[in-house]
């Protein structure tokens, strides 16, 4: 019997077996399974389907179910950081936005409002997407009561684009926006992963006027996951942070399934070693972000992606 | 606003795109949603995920959340008969059995027991596989507070071999079992759809000597649709039926994602039109079997298993 | 040595393998290799890579491309007509419009300039889709100086619905549209293949009133592809037609890489004859739409898609 | 115990999963394992792998063992035909022919050399493609000692063209040149499923030319495999018979795996309707070809392929 | 001409090609086909068909087939270690055992009985799996004349865990039941390559406890091949080993046809390496497990083991 | 508005999205498009779609389409460099060259035609594969007139195989045919990332006997992209160089499109990596040759293959 104080954990794997129960995140409750009073201090995990903002391959609207689906795998508890993500605070599955496919600006006000309800409930919010554009309203959710965010930003690409056919909220630009708008610590900002061929060398140096420091996927072939980690660090300093994961930070080979890939990129070992060397500060919030069902082959796309929201859980349990 | 009184439908599409929202089938309310005075003459889609009993390529273990994915595209209204389904009567989404993959009397018990509650609520239950296994205990709650179920099996298989490696239990068997077990009225039991090599003329006696008929699947290259639902009516009689389709019944171009593929089978039309023959008929239950979507592409045999199902509630409608 | 009067073919099979080459249709001229005054009368085949306006699996915006790739194995000839497509006119290959990905209307407006661009020229135009969105603007260049249009319209969907998420311009709703700016000639309009379950009852009685008929893919079932036939024969009357062709009319077996697969379809032998029985029709243009090749596998559904664009131009030079 | 003059069958598929045992074709004796004398008048399957006279999409070369994976369902008796295909005569897996991929010449002799060997310990031969172009030699051996034979020859295509790149042997041309060696009693030799389009409307007067008869696809459209079955009959009197076929008959759908596909093809079903109807008339050999697996799914084409060999064993045992 | 003392090695790739030949792995001889007086000191690769004790993915019952499919490029000479392992000993295919798949004790017996007989040949055996839980009977038989055995476990999971669903012998097991059963040599033993979430903290502990040590996947990320090596070579001291590879050992990306995959694995070059760093130690057996085909893709996987059952037939030549 | 001298580049993204538009090499003019006078000292990216030199899985006469499709992503700027390819100097698309797939002499003289035309024009050639028999002409074409050629040869095999099956010219004899021919300068000639077994220890010996040293996939493991690079870097002294890349030098993981694939090869980002650190000497030319589209998935070889040619581009400009 369990103890009616601790949270609701996940359906029991050995009285259902994995591939049968819920098909919410890692088997979790929904959120309106939870004791409202267990979510205060909780964190959500929040689908939101959309990829209008797509430039290339299509189809993360298909990504939240396909994480969930690749999520049932995961057990509780995290030998390399000791921690117990599900026992530690409530997580909960909170659903998926309804997002309008057709209107970019009016799936932009819900996320921002989907993502501000459950964080007045007192929840953290973990976002599983979706194409990059998501990531804007969710900054602009965090920034409205915490003033201005530092980010931790794992992609391929820079995001910083300024429009695109006009567009000037798609998946290349949340990050132009957010530093234009002010929600973003420019100074503890960082992108990690970015590699491949740029539009030109205003690319970069419009980047680092915004504010923003790269550390390029090919750091990793020289100083591993520890050089990397500790660039974050001092980067970020004591602050807290939000991290924006794109799941095109990897390489093809670990993730086929995404719209915009990149040759050269992260394994899946070097992302979690990265993510699991932020135990010790304080996660405002993370998504994952830019998986592509249609491309992904056997899941590897799905698990890495539900890997990295454990290892998110786990930081955010380690703090 | 919804009429009190009306059963509780699907998701609005026009709300929640199609690639959001629940992950039960089509997106219906889930058991414990329902309101429970609504589940009297209602219907239950039930998970059975479970494939011990297979002989070749395993995997329908994973066939009913597979089928709820490909359902997502299911709209109330079924032009060719003229009802809705999900508002004729209260249509949940029960979940998933919780069935032990290591013992397979365990797990026929707990399908039993599983329908048999289901049942007493009041709902009719649309079962989905899983492997044929399943078929047995489904029949034998039937056949408990029923009698003997008269059974229209669309198969390319007999399914009424006696035993495997010693094992009676297994999805070869289950008609077989029915049979001896007394579940089955006898005259009024056919195979539909079967073709491929046997292990013997016996195979063919043993049947007939149990008391089946066979609609092989050359049927329909003779006379179609119209020829093959006449004799299965003639053979039904005016009596209540239990329907069991194997996906496998379908050509393997229609549904590749099963687990014991034989070539020359129904396309996808001539199975959807059978089954809508049967409108008119009390139909007792069902069960849509044999889906293993490591073989399937792009959702072909899950969409052809989601609409069998919802062929199979419209007919259930219709009645 | 080629007569300098015939148009020009495709690359020649004898001396360029069918793996190598243009990656125009057919390996066919592109239309700035033609002599301008061969285009006058001639066909245009025109990609128009958009899928903004898809409402489940998105991905056609990649269908002008797969439709080219697989179509390099078409050969001069068409037996059944005893036409030759390439040479009773100039074909070429227009490329692909630039259409805007986040802005539909932009799109429809880029994809109405462009046709009617190819008009002026003398050409009918072929135009491979992207999502069905795109009939819209084909039918207002033709209406534009032709009056109301007869439509055969294959589609597993009706795509007369109103809006979807608030908007009016997406691939379910094209002939609504069309019908109430009065592009259409109703009374000489109709659905084939129409299948699987509706909205509501009002989906067909509003398509109806909107003028359309229905030819049901049961139809097939039952008449075969002559009935068929001679029942849109019938409703065209002597009239000159365009022909919108949906690839989900035929079945998910047939064609999986699309957006809104529907079970029960068509095969690609029932569409092709039907396509072939217009052969004495004039037809204005014609489409092929809603390829999604993240979906498709081994080409099937391209293969099917190049073949009905080949048919279509077979009919059009057996006018 | 087996009966010391029975043929050796299969692997006992109640003591032996079908997923293990030996990877002969339905897990049949390998030819050195039977007893010669049983030989005589019995049935060796050979492979054939060999792509090198492929003009598009090659990968035959592992048809063979393709073939082989997919036909461990298969089982002793054949319910349509009443026979026992492996019990009426020793049937035996020859194993794979050893044919230089660098020199079609030679390979062809080779499968002449082999098929003769075989042929002279008294078995016929049903061979597993590998390309077409293995028919010639085949063609060769049959007529060497038995005369021009007769041939059912299943294709979309005519395999009647002259050369293609200055190559007289190759996938496309072995009926040519069995024609112009006077391989072939053409009057009794017909092209069965042709369809889709052709060089030019030589193709086909040359094709009559040389003696042969086309049946088309669409004929199955508007007779049906009944009317099909006649046509074949009357073109071949009472003649024995080489049947060829050409995996591409089947349309895409129902074939994916092979090289040169063609839409509006046949269904399985239709194709071993055709086969069956063969019954009593006594087949000097067979192939089964162009099995390209890279582009097979789910084995969809391999099980046609098995089903197919099945289904001339078994017409061979009804004669 | 073969020397008549040397062993009996692969067929000739000069005069067979790699894709034409037995199914045998690597093409090497069957069993019966090898003098048996070369067997003694010999090596014999063993199938073992069998998922019976699966949780999640099954599937592995294909895996042998598949393994052997792939193994078609393996080459005679091993240039880092110098060797020709089918020269130095006779390496024989001993086909597959014929495993019970509703009867997971019978399967172990007869897994135990099928290794001990090749063992009392004087042959090494080699195992092809199969799930996991086949490695309990293989220590079974070697323990019982050898004694407690050392066991080099490579395997994203520690497999020490208790029953699953009551059921005692599972894939996730089995060297909990060999420690319980005294067949290992505890103090030389160790898991390489753990990674992901446990169920808690106890199953470490737990494993501890029974006395194995463990090197995580992360270990590869800090120190390399290099460390590792040396970690297991200190914990192996002089012993001779048994090696027990789960191909889950690998990331996702490199072996995604298996059934419990989990992200931030292994590379193979990697794996490889560490097993090559083996050399010079006496090996005992080995086994290759959890590989599912119905999960890979292009043979990444099967490629990946036939080239780790290479590798230790290089090692165990090298000793 | 374009500087009239500057070379013409790809077509915009932003006015044309990266799914539409020319299927050409990263969406760059054709030959016929560009300034005949900017050709000189430009570069053409060359199709050179030929597999019948291939031993195993064919398929790479597929290959140039399919590195054309995966190039659409690229873009103008090389940040790592500073470099603009396609600015520094006019690249072009010369399309394919028309192969005869039935005889291989005749296919190597047209690629030393072809290569030699170009080169004639002033233009550097970068050849898409195609198997690794066309490496052979493009030697012949650059020893012609610059005498014995430097190479750098990446690439999991030797290719210094003397014939198979008799055929001295396949994909794995083109460097011993070219050092035979003196094509050559054996001193500076080097092959990295091979790995896997071999025929036997002659191989190593006579492939040191031409000439080569080998720097096999190990030494990435030990020491990583920077002493590969030294070691490259002093083989090569200051020569230019003409460098090969066989995609299958990549793991199987990162390069399932392929025909011969060897488990533990090298990442994406390492290859890049040791590409990059030629910049600064002069390239003669470059292939990438063995992508097999067939066996690819989400294109994760194409897009592999198309940025090792956007790397040989801006190390061409970087000289």
């Amino acid at each position: 019997m369990p103890d009616s104080d601790a949270p609701l954990g996940p359906v029991d794997a050995t009285s259902v077996p994995r591939f049968a129960g819920p098909a919410t995140f890692a088997r979790l409750p929904r959120l309106d399974e939870a004791d409202p009073a267990a979510l205060r201090d909780g964190i959500a995990i929040l689908g939101a389907p959309f990829d209008a903002g797509t430039s290339y391959r299509p189809g993360a609207r298909f990504g939240p179910g396909h994480i969930r689906g690749a999520s049932k795998l995961l057990r509780p508890f995290h030998p390399a950081l000791g921690v117990e993500p599900f026992a530690a605070q409530q997580v909960v599955d909170a659903g998926d936005l309804a997002l309008n496919p057709f209107d970019i600006p009016a799936a932009l006000t819900a996320v921002q409002t989907g993502v501000s309800a459950l964080r007045r409930m007192g929840l953290r919010v973990v976002t599983l997407g979706g194409d990059h554009t998501i990531a804007l309203p969710i900054l602009r959710s965090l920034a409205t009561d915490g003033g201005p965010v530092a980010v931790v930003h794992f992609d391929a690409h820079l995001d910083t684009w300024d429009t695109y056919f006009g567009a000037p909220f798609t998946h290349g630009t949340p990050f132009r926006r957010a530093a234009e708008e002010g929600l973003l610590d420019l100074n503890r900002c960082v992108h990690v992963g970015t590699r491949g061929p740029l539009y030109s060398d205003h690319d970069l140096s419009d980047d680092e006027t915004l504010g923003f420091q790269v550390i390029p996927a090919d750091r990793y072939e020289t100083g591993g996951v520890a050089e990397v980690a500790s660039a974050i660090s001092r980067r970020l300093g004591d602050r807290p942070v939000y991290v924006s994961v794109d799941v095109d930070v990897l390489d093809p080979a670990h993730a086929p399934g995404t719209g915009t890939p990149e040759a050269g990129g992260l394994t899946s070992r070097e992302l979690l070693g990265t993510v699991r060397a932020l135990a010790g500060r304080r996660l405002l919030g993370a998504d994952v972000v830019e998986v592509a069902p249609a491309y992904d082959h056997a899941e590897i796309t799905g698990i890495a992606a539900a890997h990295i929201v454990y290892e998110l859980l786990a930081v955010m349990s380690a703090a």
